[in-house]
């Protein structure tokens, strides 16, 4: 079982050499894009225990590896799995729905591996508490009885609904009752099951942000809704162009606007609610980004200005406080719309699998989650600070920051500036992948001298060596 | 953390005693539903040690729970919970959508508790192999990469999908390409999606078996779809009504036909097939109890007899093999609609989560899944002879058994008798839930004769006692 590497299953006895197997093995893993461009391989030595052979076996097949072209290796460094390999379209990923995860364009064969990866939405997979977690797991599975491995309740499992509406007021002073959280598949199943169950009349419009993440677009115009599309400044949505405008719901990300990154303000907070409640449509407000905030006072979400008057409807996420793999997050769903939500959600996929709910419900319980997220936000913010420097340090007063004060990514105004198609290329030529404003925009030539800087997923030194890139190659363009 | 048993939390310092603290903790339990009807309770040895307090503390819980109703207590049996208790209206279980689940009466408080449960659709959860399946979960999860703890592929995690590839070989003679096969939360959410991304005109209908589980006829009407209700009789579906009409697709169970329980013979199989081809429409063949046979020879699935003509999507689930908290399942997705399946997977709930599919990869590469279909077939069998027995004790010639060459049920046909409403309130009056096969029928009157007995989730003493109970009530009846 050690031998569960990568879908590697090595034959002993066989005629290939251990070598060539894991040659083979590792190149499948590439071009399936299993090991993702870029990502480090283990050490030699560390393979060569999981996979029970010895260490020179390993080194021959990173030889055979390196001599073709499918890692690249440098001093100093770990070996990587190089750029533009995988031979199957990883849709999955590309056009993955929940906020702050960007759609990325088609890759080319020709251009070179990606150094320096700006893409958002991204948190830093390599610290977190792997072996804790899974621990917990095991130990919440093995406290279940038989009866919960059978069909459960569509509303999710009820510990964990009870450990989050615990978190919500020890962590925001947010009293929800456990009965209104529906434990979800993430955020992305929640704008789905919303957009098909909202009260609605024909005309009725469903509101977004521009920009937007692409996908809350998707959702509801999958479900026959047209937009009405709202601007955003450096503080988040504005929201006069809902003035006796039919809609069914508006979609809102006031913790960090995704993804001009702006802390929607207490007033224009209030007077959305106002106005959902004097023109009777629901605003769902998407939390992806509360946990880390770095500067400035906290405002109530507004779920909590809501007044028990039912127009809110609250998603959270664990994608980037736990990880986006879990497929865990929840809703407060408003009593009008829980009995559709739980008979929608039965002929959906029926209920999310119990284990993982029972491990994060352990994982709360334990606080363990506090911990992680205080650890986290202390790790962003240091490398926010990074990334601040390294931006003073590289283009003095030529860019302005934005959306800086919470998340995991920012955005960076070049006043003048135009980021078209032309730009993405080039950058990308450059080893840089980098999206400007403009691709999450509705409209043509809408913020096009903005460009968004991912940094969750990078330590300090990635975000240095990106920046220095980045300006080296806006020098020349 | 030994102290996470059904969400309860003691608290050492405080002025509550032990006792009743964990009488309210299990109060609670059950009337959330948490804590199922029947379920039997850990002895108050191994409950002492899982909360960390001395035996007599959770005997005096359960003595202030027996006396006030929530646990019942027979000599020489396990506590159990009590029936009819739970406060909350536990509606996923009641419309959960996979074949197998069926609708169940709506709850009355003045009914006693269900002493003889013959509902359908419930695998044996209590042999479940859960220390092995655990410790497999927890391998497997700490072998991923980091990378894959992010987004990855909407189709599926590919070593798992290679395994299901791999065992659909070895165990049916299927060659099935892994980049067809698409992995899902389970038969439901196959049929949501193939339901939303068909292809279809404007009069296109939906074609179902009647009788078929109530979910698949409400997933198709969801997407705008009418019903054509195909026939059945004991061998499977009849598909005349099929010439000459539009259909976008046919949804069929043709291992063990949802209710009545049919194996469909070859013949039937290949002229479905060939109308598919001439007429243009889809076969979904649902797989769900294949498995299980005990007699007859085994029929080739729908999908091999396609010979590549890409008009079969078969849809495997893992619900019965596993366990229905599991939420995985598979199907293999012609070429023509894959990239349509990528994208609405993505924007349904984006993908399954890693570590459960890791961990199932593991299960069938180290072939646990077949050890466990082969015992879990051998004690099934024993089941199944143990219910033809009593059977034919209790009904001698008076009842035709139907269907029970394969599954977890079998119908009971009592020529000439009518079971309606009164029959299912009468009998759950005398302790017995057991469902006439006309609650799946579409129309009234239709197989109003057939009862459904569902035995799985039983031991060879509860089914002896439960059919003895039934002929007991039918004696009066």
């Amino acid at each position: 079982m050690k031998e569960h590497v990568w879908g590697m299953e090595l034959d002993r006895g066989g005629e290939v050499s251990l070598s060539r197997q894991i040659f083979v093995g590792v190149r499948e893993a590439v071009l399936a894009g299993r090991l993702a461009p870029g990502e480090a391989l283990p050490s030699t030595r560390l393979l060569a225990g999981q996979l029970g052979v010895s260490r020179n076996t390993v080194c021959d097949a990173y030889d055979m590896l390196l001599a073709e072209g499918f890692l690249v290796s440098r001093q100093g460094a770990p070996t990587r799995v190089a750029e533009g390999l995988a031979a199957q379209d990883p849709a999955g990923s590309r056009y993955a729905a929940t906020p702050g995860l960007p759609p990325v364009p088609a890759a080319s064969p020709s251009y070179p591996p990606v150094v320096h990866d700006f893409q958002t939405g991204r948190p830093d997979l390599r610290v977190f508490p792997w072996g804790l977690w899974s621990r917990m797991v095991k130990e919440a599975g093995e406290n279940l009885p038989p009866s919960a491995r059978g069909y459960g309740e569509a509303q999710g499992y009820a510990p964990l609904r009870s450990e989050i509406a615990a978190w919500l007021f020890r962590s925001r002073g947010m009293r929800v009752e456990e009965t209104d959280i529906f434990i979800t598949a993430g955020a992305t199943q929640a704008l789905h099951l919303l957009a098909v169950l909202l009260p609605r009349r024909e005309e009725d419009l469903f509101a977004l942000e521009s920009p937007s993440h692409p996908a809350a677009f998707a959702i509801a115009a999958n479900q026959g809704f047209s937009p009405l599309w709202l601007p955003v400044d450096r503080h988040g949505v504005l929201i006069e162009p809902l003035n006796d405008q039919n809609v069914s719901a508006v979609y809102v990300t006031p913790s960090h606007q995704f993804p001009l990154g702006g802390i929607l303000p207490a007033p224009r907070r209030a007077a959305l609610i106002r106005m959902a409640e004097a023109q009777g449509f629901y605003i769902i407000e998407d939390d992806y980004d509360s946990e880390y905030r770095y500067t400035g006072a906290p405002i109530s979400p507004l779920y909590t200005l809501d007044q028990g008057a039912g127009r809110v409807i609250y998603v959270g996420s664990f994608s980037k406080t736990m990880f986006p793999a879990l497929r865990l997050g929840f809703a407060i769903v408003p009593p009008a719309l829980q009995k559709a939500w739980r008979t929608r959600r039965t002929y959906l996929d029926v209920q999310s699998p119990v284990l993982e709910q029972a491990g994060l419900a352990l994982f709360l319980q334990t606080r363990s989650w506090d911990k992680h997220i205080r650890r986290m936000r202390r790790l962003y913010g240091q490398k926010r600070q990074a990334l601040l420097e390294a931006i003073s340090q590289h283009f003095a007063g030529a860019a302005v920051p934005w959306g800086d004060a919470a998340g995991l990514h920012l955005v960076l105004q070049f006043p003048g500036q135009t980021f078209g198609e032309e730009f993405i290329r080039g950058s990308r030529q450059d080893g840089i992948r980098i999206n400007p404003v403009s691709v999450y925009c509705p409209g043509q030539g809408e913020h096009a001298d903005k460009l968004l800087l991912g940094y969750g997923h990078l330590n300090a030194r990635e975000i240095q060596n990106g920046v220095a890139a980045l300006a080296s190659f806006m020098t020349g363009y």
